[in-house]
This record gives structure tokens, C-alpha cells and sequence, in this order.
């Protein structure tokens, strides 16, 4: 059975997120229903991370397994035929070998997440950013981004949902950087990690704006940090402006395409 | 009756356009309808660029005349208040003189015209940017953008049901940019002049999206200059790539804004 790597883009905001779930339309079963107009399913995808709702998704990666052999860009062709109208594209196909997983093979994963500062109600970007209507110290929350790079218990940023076997992650970027967007000005940060606890990116990011505030101090994300308690946390920001921006691999599946 | 000056953001997708229509929803209509909100009107706005359906701003330009003195962030912010939820926000707001006009002061439009180059279809930047398949020669475009450029009689990019008296304008800039976008590459064009006739930013886009494909030379543009017909306009664009980007006044009258 020949398998594929699928680069995938998607707006959120119609899903309940990455995984199938019932009576929900979500990523995973729009992808799965395209397939099964090119094979008879049933078809299971693993994707690299399991996005929530709302989030998006400038390059996930999963994989499928399928009957026949595909030219890839006829492939990915396909698909994007079948998956319309959803804000769902394929991006890039490859083919892998046959134990290469989207999720098991991935050594990295980057996101992306957009903060605009403004008072008017966001249109153009309305639901691709979090919006706050104060400006923000971005040194400051460089200064407490940067408490938290490396290996950490990070209990204190993990969602109480979370199935990972250990709390324990190095992280290995955590970026603010300031940038002018199309709607105004923006705090973009910069996430980098092999893998990450649920909710761990927001859980950041909210905290993080609370220092940006001039709420918390970086010697409060410390504490925080230390303090290995979920109640210790800030709030948890909402997803719409989360992006899974790109995975890695040991070697990238889709480095042959133009 | 003091006057405000009003900076207008919008998504054009959910509207017929700028102008007030029965029955179809106007980005004027929604904000005249926020006006009388705050004050019994009827109320009637002018603007600096009439957009057409699905053309968006980021900064549109029009004013308002009130029975009673606002501050102007307050004015901004009743109205953000009852815009909610169309895709329409006031980003600036000033007082002027009972003698300016956003239409008749403004000395300048300037355009920004999106074109995506990808095959998959666009999901984040969809109803954003005009979207081609193929990969277009940006230098070619630029050669046949800068024949455009000045006094001309622009009879071939104007449509039909244009109402300005003389087709006679002059161009001050048509630059071809190549950008890297979230979804891919792109072009931009940045398009300025006093005034516009209608259709005339897409006219040009459509016509150089031929060049850059090799279908036309720049030669075929100056051709279709000189020819001063309808009839020589290559295709007209799609208005979802169009965004009225700034209006110039001789003072600009949010200049004091942080």
C-alpha cells in the first residue's frame, strides 16, 4: 500500500478542530471524505498535531495510506478538487515510505501565533488574530519568554485534558517579535519545540500578554513556571490566532517540490 | 453642524459595495445606519472611492456632519459599537472644517491589488487575493505597467458605465511587487493617482496578469493605450484582490492619531 505525505492548510474557524469527531465537521473527516471520492475508504489519517478548534494551519503534515499508486500532484490535485468548498488545501504530496508516520517520524513542530494591538474591531482579519485593545512591552515579554526556553516541568502551561505521558518538554523558541500587519500593529510569536503539551502554546501566550500588560512581571512567569500548578497559570488565550505554521522532519518529505 | 472625518476599514465580501442600494447591503448603508444610532438622521456620508462589490479598504475615507460635538474617539467607538457584527471598522475619526469633503479635498488614491500564484486553492487568504495557477514574469509586468504610467487618455481601461467627465487621467505609480504571502507567492500592485476612473485599477491588474503570463508583450499594452477603445482592454480582474489603501488630503486630517 503506497503512502503519502499530505502538506495541509486550513482556516479553523468552521472546525471543531483536527480530529474526527462525531456530528462535528472537523479537518481529519474532511480530508478522510475527499479520500474515499478517489478509494473506497475506510480512510484513517495521522496527522502531525492535533489542532483544537478554531486553530489554524499554515503546513500540518499527515499521512495516508492508499490502494493504487498516485502521482502526488495529481494526488493533492484531487483532493483539493474533492475537498471544496472547506478552507481545507493540500498544499504538498509526497510519496514516503511505508513506516514513515506524520506523527511519529516529526522531530519538530513551529507555530505561529498573531496578536493584534488595536481598539477597532479587527474586519479583514477578523478571526486570524487575538485582538487586545492595549499596546504591549514586547521586551518584557521577550525577557519572560526567554525563563521558559529549555527543559521545564511545564505542568503549570498544560491543559487539565492533557494525554501526554510527561509534562516534561524542552522548548526550544519562544520569539516576540513586532511586526506592522495589514490591520495595525502586531506581537508575532514564535513557538519552537520537538513536541508540546495541549494547550501549552496558549497557555503561553496568554501569560505572556499578561507581562506585556505590565499585569505580571517575568519574574512572575518564573514563579509561575516553578510552581509545576495549572492554577498558577494566566489565561489561556483564545485560537484564532494560533497557527500550526510547520513540522519537521529528519529529512523533508516535500524538499523535492518547486 | 461640526464635521468628522472618518477612516474606514472593510471586508467587501458580505456587501454590493460602497454605495447605499435598496435592498442590498452597502458598506454606506451600514455605517449611515450606526449614525442614526447615535443620533436621529437621516444621515448621508460621501467617500472618498466608491469600491466596488468585494473590493475592501484599509483605509477608505469619508465624512459625517452631527447635531451635537463628539470627541472623536468617542464617535469612533459608538459607532465600532453598532457596526458590530459587519465587517466594517472606524479606525480614525477627526474633526474638520464644515468646508472639507472627503471626495472633493482628496489629492490622491492609493490601491493595493493582491494576485496569489499557487495551484491549490487558497484557504486562509480566500476572498483576499486573486488567485492564478501559474507563475507570473513580475519583471515583464513592470516593463508594461511603466508605459501606463502619466498623462493618458485612458479610454481602454475604463468601463463602460463609467461616469467621469473625461477619461484623461494621470498615473503616478503602477508598481509591480514580488512578496512572499502567508499562502504563497504573490503579486502586488501598488497603484496611485488623484483619481480613478471605474474599474481602471482592475483593468490594468487583468491586462498585466496577461503579460506576465506571456500571452501579452508590453508592446500589446502601449497598443492597447494608444487604441483609446473598450474593446483593446485585456481581461478585467476579479475585485476580491482590491483594497482602496489611502486616501491623501493637502493636510491629512488624522495626522494627529497616534
Amino acid at each position: 500500500m503506497p503512502r503519502y505525505a499530505l502538506k495541509i492548510e486550513y482556516h479553523g474557524a468552521p472546525f471543531a478542530g483536527w480530529q474526527l469527531q462525531r456530528d462535528h465537521p472537523s479537518v481529519q473527516g474532511a480530508i478522510e471524505d475527499a479520500l474515499a471520492r478517489l478509494e473506497p475508504g475506510p480512510h484513517r489519517i495521522a496527522a502531525a498535531g492535533r489542532t483544537d478548534a478554531g486553530v489554524h494551519a499554515l503546513g500540518q503534515v499527515a499521512h495516508c495510506d492508499m490502494a493504487r499508486d498516485w502521482e502526488p500532484f495529481r494526488l493533492a490535485s484531487a483532493l483539493n478538487h474533492h475537498l471544496k468548498p472547506a478552507p481545507v488545501a493540500i498544499v504538498g504530496a509526497a510519496a514516503v515510505d511505508a513506516d514513515w508516520h506524520a506523527r511519529f517520524s516529526a522531530i519538530e513542530r513551529q507555530y505561529l501565533f498573531r496578536l493584534l494591538m488595536r481598539r477597532a474591531p479587527a474586519t479583514l482579519d477578523r478571526g486570524r488574530v487575538w485582538q487586545v485593545a492595549h499596546r504591549l512591552d514586547a521586551g518584557a515579554m521577550q525577557a519572560a519568554a526567554d525563563l521558559l526556553i529549555g527543559r521545564h516541568d511545564f505542568t503549570t502551561f498544560r491543559s487539565s485534558i492533557c494525554q501526554s505521558a510527561s509534562p516534561v518538554k524542552t522548548l526550544d523558541e519562544l520569539r516576540v517579535e513586532e511586526a506592522e500587519g495589514v490591520s495595525g500593529p502586531e506581537i508575532r510569536f514564535h513557538v519552537r519545540a520537538r513536541s508540546f503539551l495541549h494547550n501549552q502554546v496558549r497557555s503561553f501566550v496568554g501569560t505572556l500578554e499578561r507581562v506585556g500588560a505590565g499585569a505580571w512581571s517575568p519574574r512572575d512567569v518564573r514563579a509561575a513556571l516553578d510552581a509545576r500548578d495549572r492554577a498558577a497559570c494566566g489565561p489561556v488565550c483564545p485560537p484564532q490566532g494560533l497557527y500550526l505554521a510547520r513540522v519537521g522532519y529528519p529529512a523533508d518529505p516535500f524538499a523535492a517540490q518547486g
